[in-house]
């Protein structure tokens, strides 16, 4: 077992990554005010983990409870928040029970608001199930539910007070979803560290075969890039906007094609490719350099082609998205490999207009 | 004008309370990222406040759009948050935007919410036009709305950026709101300003009368109170209990007579007449003590004997309270008058079971 601290003063937390971790209640009983927990999962993951882990947990003397939620992205929404807090008023959890969210990023995103809003905030611990949700929205305290209107709309900044990353679970996790998890796994190469790229390209077939100790090494590198930008910039006003890389883009893309039919990690790609395609436009970054990355997404079993879903539809989707300031789009760009900025309205750093839509409309699908 | 200050380190902020502040926006213009507002207010407070506050807004250069809400408790909940998030949407408001909140105690917790939620965070402002809100609900951060088993059980924490208290506003308020908004000013001479209960009984007709001086002195003296009380303990884990004076019984009574029956000040009022009864027959307080207190209440206008919802049903609303604590209630109760305390359970400090069920089938309304 590894472990790092996201460094957030009095809101740090620790995150063990390794195998078995499921088994652990000594790594779980620190963290508690009351020897009380309500686990949220759900129709995929509790059939496989719930029984196992709650046992985990009783075994240590802890009270137990469980809300099995429906599965996948398109239950993100109020209804399926509210079926959480309809559990925790009929168990009558207390404001220092604890509540853990045991699946992918949907259920951290669900429990973590959950817990951030019930009573106006109960502790929570992540036991993320998922690739990505290991590496990604298990780190940094982003919660929150879609609106109709736009994805992730409604949520709160709330820190878990732990992160158990058992790399067991990945064994069960599909290959949809384990390409979906590379996505952000490659993001932080991109943005950030180029070494970490490199070793990418050299072990990503390791990775597609699930190999143990590759798959605990990038999840570690994944998460102390992300802890170290997210412990310099909690609330997104500066560095924490790298993070977003092809995140505009791919949120544009998933609304535009629907909630639930495209991963986030596949619009992720897809929108990393353009803004890739935008920055080449814009002379930042080679020809080559896009071929490269998508490359590396392609042997990741990812899509590297955003669906033409037109650029009124594109600006459309993009005008409600959270970088939005002052009207104008802020976009995640590339300097080079290992290396990305954040557009700036007004600027030089400014995106080029003309550019964004030769993007959108020839760097898209034409099938 | 006088100006009082929240001290919560990077997040304090300023209360302003005097009249006319509806015209000030030179007290708004240092607190904004962006000239650009969004005001939520209701089909009461609207038609009264809105074009003329907005006015003073548009003038000083802001962009300013509104939200108008129906009126009542009975609408603090899902369903309306969420016509604040579909008009932040619609209007593509920014994270940036502030949110303004012009109304009494439901608009404030509604709007603060909906600040704390959209895009995980938004800035807010709080313009309590009722008496309630000017002395209670707009200091201290509580925001939320209510469940169909608890109420305020979904909500944040989340400070406002400035809390502006028009006193000419109370020139529209009913009588009987205005009644429960002394509910919670004599609440805090109750619980820890005994020389505050004294000016409070040789003055209850000229705020009864709504005389500005001593509804300014009132508004300002229970800011100043809560304020101390929040800025010593923010998260309610120990002093700031103690403003939940009757609210346990209150919200009971709340509850039990169905949201929007009873309005907030009047469960407290009548919630505390249990806590004052519970006091006295567990021999904390004087049969005396218990009518002095009954005697203010009722010259300000309030219910002083609560429903008899039956033991039952008291314990079983009770029973989801955030005051709960390893499955005992907590009660706020008396040690004198001026000075109260939290009951602990497993403590010398706990509550009589046996006095409690007397107070709950003999001090209440056998009509």
């Amino acid at each position: 077992m590894q472990t790092l601290t996201v460094e957030l003063g009095d809101r740090a937390y620790p995150i063990h990554i390794g195998p078995g971790l499921l088994d652990r209640a000594d790594l779980v009983l620190p963290h508690l005010i009351q020897k009380r927990a309500v686990i949220v999962t759900n129709t995929t993951v509790g059939p496989l983990y719930l029984e196992r882990f709650s046992q985990t947990l009783k075994n240590a003397g802890m009270q137990v409870d469980s809300v099995v939620l429906p599965d996948g992205e398109a239950y993100k929404n109020w209804e399926t928040l509210n079926l959480i807090f309809d559990a925790l008023l009929t168990q009558r959890a207390e404001r220092k029970t604890t509540l853990i969210a045991l699946g992918g990023g949907v259920i951290g995103d669900l429990t973590g608001f959950a817990a951030a809003s019930y009573q106006r905030g109960m502790p929570f611990i992540q036991i993320p199930t998922t690739l990505l949700a290991q590496v990604d929205s298990s780190v940094g305290g982003k919660t929150g539910i879609n609106h109709p209107l736009g994805k992730n709309m409604i949520g709160a900044f709330y820190q878990p007070q732990l992160v158990l990353a058992d790399t067991e679970t990945l064994n069960t996790l599909p290959a949809r979803e384990l390409s979906a998890g590379l996505a952000e796994v490659i993001k932080y190469g991109l943005i950030r560290d180029l070494p970490f790229l490199e070793w990418l390209e050299a072990n990503m077939e390791a990775l597609m075969a699930r190999d143990t100790t590759a798959l605990t090494y990038a999840i570690r590198r994944s998460c102390e890039n992300k802890a170290e930008v997210v412990a310099a910039d909690e609330r997104e006003s500066g560095q924490r906007a790298l993070l977003n890389l092809g995140h505009t883009f791919g949120h544009a893309i998933e609304t535009g094609m629907g909630y639930g039919n495209w991963l986030h990690g596949e619009g992720v790609s897809a929108g990393t490719m353009l803004a890739a395609d935008l920055s080449r436009r814009m002379g930042l970054i080679s020809t080559a350099d896009v071929e490269r990355i998508a490359a590396l997404f392609h042997r990741a079993g990812l899509p590297v082609v955003a669906p033409d879903l037109g650029y009124d539809a594109y600006m459309d989707y993009m005008g409600v998205d959270k970088k939005v300031e002052a009207g104008r789009i802020r976009f995640v760009l590339f300097k080079q490999l290992g290396e990305a900025f954040v557009s700036g309205p007004g600027t030089p750093n400014d995106y080029d207009p003309d550019a964004l839509r030769a993007t959108l409309t020839e760097a898209v699908s034409k099938s």
